[in-house]
């Protein structure tokens, strides 16, 4: 029986993760690399309940994490982001205080799709958002990542 | 927007917790108490989805753990655990590991209220169950239980 739509966003708003992570990058024109993702790991026993999760988007893949005997399900492409994973919490949407990380999920990945991520002033508004709505934890801090940005050739 | 029925059986496979407590009590007549419980605990942040659970419900309580900044949603109640908690699980079915729990959940429940745990033979049972089906985490051993159970008088 495939999983009913709001069960996944229910799952989800207890143990989704929506982050948007930076790595600095010296050869890219704008000194900086940004990789939003959908995750959600749970322990090893419930790795059918991972399964059926990625029958359901239809996307994304299931990996190991061999210390805390877990696994995670995990959405990168861009594509697949924009055209399953964000539509699906805007029509299901979640109820706790996560959805405040949601919709600055959804705004940087329509962001990334539209190429804003490839010039400084949309970069900057991506750290912006992604700093503001607890996106994940993150290496650099967010006056790293601007510096970054202002060092670059623009 | 009252939360849809499947969002809450989503919510509970990540966060929530089917208990069976017992307490040792030597002035029962089977020298046991027995407290099954239904929980769900989310950060402080989340309270206000904590209440949108207990309206769903329409019974049980939200309290504070100090500790750890998080609130707690719990029925305790033997009627609304079964005339609420567990035919809802059983109209909307958890799909992860939990789904096994749940089952001896409300198994024990039912007996619970059909009064099985005043009988020093149902008693031998629920505890069985609770321990085979990983109802929490409990003070004591299985065996000191049953060890209970045979040293008073039936």
């Amino acid at each position: 029986m495939p999983l009913d739509p709001w069960y996944v966003t229910g799952l989800a708003d207890g143990e989704g993760c929506f982050c948007i992570s930076f790595a600095i990058r010296a050869k890219l024109r704008t000194g900086l690399e940004v990789r939003p993702s959908f995750s959600l790991s749970l322990n090893e026993k419930d790795l059918g309940l991972l399964e059926d999760l990625q029958a359901f988007f239809g996307c994304g893949w299931i990996r190991e994490s061999k210390g805390d005997r877990t696994f995670k399900y995990e959405v990168r492409s861009i594509g697949d982001l924009t055209g399953v994973v964000v539509p699906h919490f805007e029509r299901f949407p979640l109820r706790g205080y996560k959805a405040r990380s949601c919709a600055g999920f959804s705004h940087v990945c329509r962001m990334v799709e539209q190429g804003d991520h490839l010039q400084r002033v949309g970069l900057r508004e991506i750290v912006g958002v992604a700093y503001q709505t607890s996106l994940g934890k993150r290496r650099h801090s967010e006056a790293a990542l601007l510096k970054v940005l202002d060092e670059v050739k623009g």
